[in-house]
């Protein structure tokens, strides 16, 4: 494959923002990017727009077309990537697919979801759509339902408490207050989180992360579109990028506790960076409930299984640990606006990169993963970004 | 780029499908695809799935991931791509891209759409979610109305007549008989598009493409992958993809008789292609409505603006003509299952070029263009293919 690079980002705070559209979202976020990159909007030459609902939640289908009529710029490619709450980090690749395959010099990617100001359809039932419907949802499920099953596998497996799990939100709350497009900047406290709103047993509010409006977006080029523009500054580039899927609903798992996509999506993106897990110097992971956290920190292979808390006890998915993570906040206190999550995650990794976070900057990191996750672990997206001169 | 090539194609019979479900289309065409490519499923890596509104017809989105449990592949990549009507071209595309990039060997491009047996929300809804929801559907504009105004607009600037406009579905309908997989079979006549009820003047009954359920599915791969299965006989070659938008509504057109999208894309894929628009030896148009049809004709370069009737009248866009086009019967006669439109048109040129058509043969065809297009033209994706040895 052709070398991918990340030349510019940009996002949008992320909040129940009343007063601003989709569109007004998604061309913020794009100006945002394209402005970051020091390019024009006519170089772009494609759009990938990662998105979970906005037929079922706006009644607006054909994003990608949207999108370019709004940046004034139509006759440029595009199109929608959905993979649920994947949707953003699956969009991601795609792009990376079109620079790599040397049919595209720069395009970009990006993410976004509106999950306030919904009149006709519910965000419950949106999010449902991510397993299945026939089999699962229709029987009344919910997805804050299923990862309650996976909380409390996990709890019984392992015999790991409740207090010790709630460690997962505080840590990101607790650098989400640096974050100034995060969702919620408070802090919290273990005690807050065992005495919050039970949601769906044993899964509390400040388990759970927050639906928000936001959108994230990404330039990438190539290696022959950064010498036309001649910059040679400090870039990040797109080491591996891989997306695996699992079974699609969680009766179909062997181990409800371990996300088997994740483990697939990471070998195959280690494999293609040619890098050790150990070679990882910050990582955002998909922590759309507080045991996800948990998991990932396992299945990523940074704990054994039963043993992700202790990482966070010893301090070392803080910002100065071994694999600082989620210092953004993460999902539980940035925010979780489905498809632009993981976006978000890929501006994040990358100014952390380049030395330039927006919330507590990791010191000196050199290489990051994103990870990103569509329904329980259906699909499961991984990207590994390098800083390079 | 490296090479792409089509090596199996499958799809399902255009129908109102009552007792098959989304994923029974899905796997009824994947396998036939599969099948057809004399492969095993535990070749394919990666899966695309175009599709519009399974989310809102059918509360399912995630389809990639659920394609691959349902196939038995779990662990794959996969993923939905929309575009609208252009869906499948769209996600035909993201396919050939991944092969192109070098990063995927073997990977399924299917579209899907399942439009009867819809109970919450109306297909009607759902298919103006391709236009602006604020600005042209939010006061009411159907799909229909829309292309109404194309009609219209061009019938008065070019003089022309609906009596020879009704030839282009005349023309679907007669070829639609052959094919095993159309979902109308019956031969029409001028009188019948004439006379048939009036669905948004001047559009009628006969001038519109019917819904439908349906999946088509194409397995793409790279020169490597030939190598290894050991192919050697005829195969179809992906000699160009692309995707280009136009403003994203009417309204902001200088033009309404006129498609950019598709002089754009044509204009992208010929390049790639390296050939002449004269060495098209077949094609496949997306005739949503007649008024379409016609206009297809004339922006892929086969006749002057205005005149794309006299093509049909010459008898030039028949099976032994100058330019075979929609030989399957068409959006018209064939059906048109939205996100899967873009698939069938695939498969049908495919099929040609091997000298195997379900329907009416082409005498020796070598190079073929399939066109899928999204909204009124927001979005067009035209495909090349090539026989080769």
């Amino acid at each position: 494959m052709n070398n991918v690079y990340i030349i510019g980002t940009g996002m949008t705070k992320i909040s129940e923002h009343w007063e601003k559209s989709l569109r007004q979202l998604l061309v913020e976020a794009a100006l945002k990017a394209v402005d970051n990159a020091l390019i024009s909007l006519k170089d772009i030459e494609g759009i990938f727009v990662g998105n979970m609902s906005s037929g079922y939640l706006q009644g607006q289908e054909h994003l990608g077309s949207l999108l370019a009529t709004w940046l004034g710029i139509p006759g440029v490619a595009a199109c929608k990537v959905e993979a649920a709450c994947a949707s953003g980090g699956v969009a991601f690749h795609q792009a990376v697919l079109s620079v790599a395959s040397g049919l595209y010099d720069c395009v970009l990617a990006i993410g976004v979801e509106k999950m306030s100001d919904v009149v006709t359809n519910d965000v419950t039932s949106a999010l449902i759509m991510a397993d299945d419907q026939e089999y699962v949802a229709g029987i009344g499920a919910t997805f804050v339902g299923l990862n309650a099953l996976v909380y409390r596998a996990y709890m019984e497996r392992y015999n790991v408490k409740q207090e010790d799990i709630a460690l997962f939100p505080v840590h990101c709350h607790k650098y989400a207050q640096y974050n100034p497009y995060a969702r919620f900047r408070n802090t919290i406290s273990v005690e807050d989180v065992l005495n919050s709103p039970l949601i769906a047993d044993p899964i509390r509010l400040l388990d759970s992360s927050p639906t928000g409006d936001g959108s994230a977006a990404a330039v990438l080029c190539s290696e022959n579109f950064l010498r036309k523009i001649g910059r040679r500054d400090e870039l990040v580039k797109v080491l591996a990028s891989s997306v695996a899927t699992d079974t699609f609903s969680l009766n179909d798992r062997d181990d409800l506790t371990t996300l088997y996509a994740s483990k697939i999506a990471l070998k195959k993106a280690l494999r293609m960076a040619n890098i050790d897990i150990n070679q990882i110097n910050l990582m955002e992971v998909h922590d759309a409930f507080s045991i996800l956290g948990v998991i990932h920190l396992e299945d990523l292979g940074f704990a054994e299984k039963g043993k992700g808390v202790n990482l966070i006890k010893e301090g070392q998915i803080e910002y100065d640990g071994r694999i600082p993570t989620n210092i953004s906040g993460g999902l539980k206190a940035r925010g979780h606006p489905i498809g632009a999550t993981g976006i978000y995650q890929i501006v994040e990794v990358t100014r952390q990169l380049l030395g330039k976070a927006d919330a507590k900057q990791v010191p000196d990191p050199t290489i990051g993963l994103a990870q990103n996750v569509g329904g329980v672990g259906g699909t499961i997206s991984i990207n590994i970004l390098g800083k390079v001169r």
